[in-house]
């Protein structure tokens, strides 16, 4: 089978798994994250509370942290729902917003990874070079680029910490530090809109819910999204159309569409 | 005067009051429930500090209680506003984000039951059977059904608790304990996008700043942001466009239009 | 060279400096005010943890503090920020979301002025008002007007704290205790948005960060929003559609059609 037929069938489960993504993240994208779950066939819930994370991620097919609006406490709480999560076999989702731009982002990140047993992490070029102790540049929670090219920095981090690396870009790449994804879909108005990082985390996570192989779930989830931003770039008039364009071809995204518009290698 | 009269006559004196609705609500949907609020003519403020509450609360038409991302600090302010707005008769609404997918919510709900006169709760079949001690279904926030019909579930739950229940669905239903409305306005598009059963509960709010009969408040309200949701499939290319254009026809809609459209029994 | 040359120019010099902005700023309007700044060519961080604020603020072009879901740590971490801003003569702008509308609001902003050296307050007629002493009507965070007129409350406030003080409204105007700048650009639809004003807070800071006479940045910011509004109001069906076509319009802004556009005497 190739990449494009298996991208498909991930999404074709997807749809019909409709997985429970829970998400610690951010309150910039609350919102826009969890109607891109719903576009995209998932069902998301947004739970904090070190009180209930526990109980909610039991009922999750893959839980998400994101680090954008971080404090001490909601560190706590990414801790406590990342290892229920690993006690449950639940893939957990890190995306390391900011990692590099303050002590404090590249401390949260540094714990999460210690502590927990991360699946998959998602993040820009300075994010995932940073923690993977190379040279990066980073500008609040935007990528001035890495120092090495974004596949060495991904089997570098993937070495290093014993999961998946995805890094997003012009052309995304996923390493796991045996395999090479590279996934050439998307379109430049994705860097223009706040929060496309941190759905492309969130689409890595439900197709990680749906698919063990979790290197090939990143490189189908950035598949389905870059080329439901292909198609949503079609007639947008600038960032705002184009957002709200993304949504809709997100919804109406095919397994079809996706097995022919793919460009995974 | 018919029921569709009635409904007609409320939106037109929502739009000539301008109630201010005290949100204390969650992060997901705060933006998009300011909008809707204002969209159906009313003003929307946000303020869950509890320094504060009290003081805001007593200039509202009505308040929002909104589980969605609770923490236990933000209920103690709901409780707090609450208590004021009990005091001063200004009408709270309750929305019972995910009650019985964790501990956590299904307590804050009790709590907020127990110790506040709540005139309206507007929820999701599940979250008010399983409030009601009947058999729900969540999966997160999502309803996966109950086990009775929602016109039982929310007779059960307005005899118990002595309060307005609205159930919304594909038929929305109303109960205070002695009578039952039922609204079959809305469109399948609502259930594609987050916040939609907030904002319709900010719509209940709404109307029961000026409708002091909470039922039909509770009737006329999903009547009105069911109708808009019905003008706004129309044209929609999915999840995204349905979205933006629903704000447009909340703002849009007239008395006279709600009047014609109204689906109220 | 004329006011609409000026203008044109700090917007010129914005798109090619891309300054990042630190925002610490309410949940209401975090992800709309981010795309804001993407749209007009600015860099957005949202940051309020204590351990970090004056860390990220050391690589800002300008500080946000907008207090329109404040709690009292929040405001700590404002101070703090702050503190480190006037340090490095990075601008601080000042959003009084609600001042007036209780008393934890006004004092917040009252502690913020004291303790930092705040470059410019944007706000509402009844905000600004109420915090020089002035009469105005507050209504959650809208303002039912001042008693005086919008160029004397400006004026008296900017000679009070020697600070500009920008008022939005049907005529913005922007008074640095000497100057006073008229600024005719805008639409009513904006008042019908969630976060518009927050919107322009952020504006102004981005136009603050490339240009250091803060009353002239203040007054070509909110040239340049009000004019991609003008804009966005063609062709707009309602406030949603309004909202995804000011992004858009803000993206699409040239400093030639700002040189064309802009009405500021």
């Amino acid at each position: 089978m190739d990449l494009s037929d298996r991208a498909a069938d991930s999404l074709a489960a997807l749809r019909e798994t409709k997985p429970l993504i829970h998400n610690i993240t951010n309150m910039v994208v609350m919102n826009e994250t969890a109607n891109a779950l719903l576009c995209i066939g998932a069902l998301p819930v947004m739970a904090h509370a070190l009180p209930e994370v526990e109980e909610m991620v039991a009922y999750a097919g893959a839980l998400v942290l994101n680090i954008g609006t971080l404090t001490d406490e909601l560190v706590d709480a990414m801790v406590l729902a990342g290892k229920k999560a690993n006690e449950l076999g639940v893939p957990v989702v890190l995306d390391p917003v900011g990692a590099g731009a303050t002590k404090m982002r590249t401390a949260a990140c540094q714990r999460l990874l210690a502590e927990l047993d991360i699946s998959i992490v998602r993040g820009n070029s300075a994010e995932v070079a940073i923690l993977a102790g190379l040279r990066g540049e980073i500008k609040g929670v935007e990528s001035m680029g890495a120092a090495d090219d974004n596949a060495e920095v991904a089997s570098t981090f993937a070495g290093q910490y014993g999961c998946v690396a995805a890094i997003t870009g012009a052309v995304d790449v996923v390493a796991d530090g045996e395999r090479l994804y590279q996934v050439s879909n998307g379109h430049p108005l994705m860097g223009q809109v706040t929060g496309t990082g941190c759905m492309s985390t969130t689409m890595v996570a439900a197709f990680a819910a749906v698919e063990k192989d979790y290197a090939f779930a990143a490189a189908a989830a950035l598949a389905a999204f870059g080329l439901a931003g292909e198609k949503a770039a079609v007639g947008a008039k600038g960032p705002g159309s184009f957002h709200v364009a993304l949504y809709d071809e997100l919804a109406a995204l095919t397994p079809e569409a996706l097995r022919a518009g793919a460009r995974i290698r």
